[in-house]
């Protein structure tokens, strides 16, 4: 796919080398570094939702659980101010992951550190949504 | 916090310096560029969910749109193969988006290249589902 030439990993990776004033040649080479991606999302809805301190134990759960080798990129969110009708904005934590394949997302979910998280925080969560996504 | 040492593109810029042989200070200035992001996040329902030409078309729209330039980095996907209980995959598209900032993920949405988007294609779909993350 087209897309794929101008993906996460790609642009950055350009970027970098442009600020390292890279040659094309090398930019190229970087880029073509990736080749597929694995997007795993989920959002988490909170048992005690105005909770502060519930929040920050996820948040504090989700940041050891990022040592996972096999993550090649994270992203812990909270819902942006942005307000219209499609927005869901009922969650309070998000947290996004990119694996290489769909390998790697399978072994982090039975990593030992990923079962540890699931043990320690799942009393905190109401509801979690997942949303698994791979190149069209 | 402390996961901001240790992001999306904070780690592709250090991987894109090692890779490129740079000293571990160019390394650090590298991953210092980046300071917040914005995740956009859209999931499509097609109005003919088994079209795979109707897809083709949502594809070929957002391929298109993603010459905006205030979009730092996208991914176009389809769902996974995981299918557990947790696991939405009713949707045909995902359209996932990272911008600097608020203001990058305002502008894109009054763009005309988005606005012609939205006139080209929201006839494919039925659903539209939309996560605006940011920094926690």
């Amino acid at each position: 796919m087209k897309q794929d030439r101008r993906n996460f990993i790609g642009k950055i990776s350009i970027a970098a080398a442009a600020l390292a004033g890279l040659s094309s040649f090398t930019k190229k080479a970087i880029a073509q570094k990736r080749k597929t991606m694995f997007i795993h999302h989920v959002f988490f809805w909170l048992k005690n939702p105005d909770s502060s301190a519930d929040r920050d134990k996820l948040v504090q759960g989700l940041t050891k659980l990022s040592k996972i080798k096999t993550i090649r990129h994270f992203h812990i969110g909270k819902p942006a101010d942005t307000n219209r009708e499609v927005i869901e904005r009922g969650y309070a934590v998000s947290w996004l992951l990119q694996f290489d394949k769909d390998a790697d997302q399978a072994s982090y979910q039975s990593d030992p550190v990923h079962l540890q998280f699931i043990e320690e925080c799942s009393h905190l969560w109401s509801k979690v949504i997942v949303y698994d996504s791979v190149d069209v």
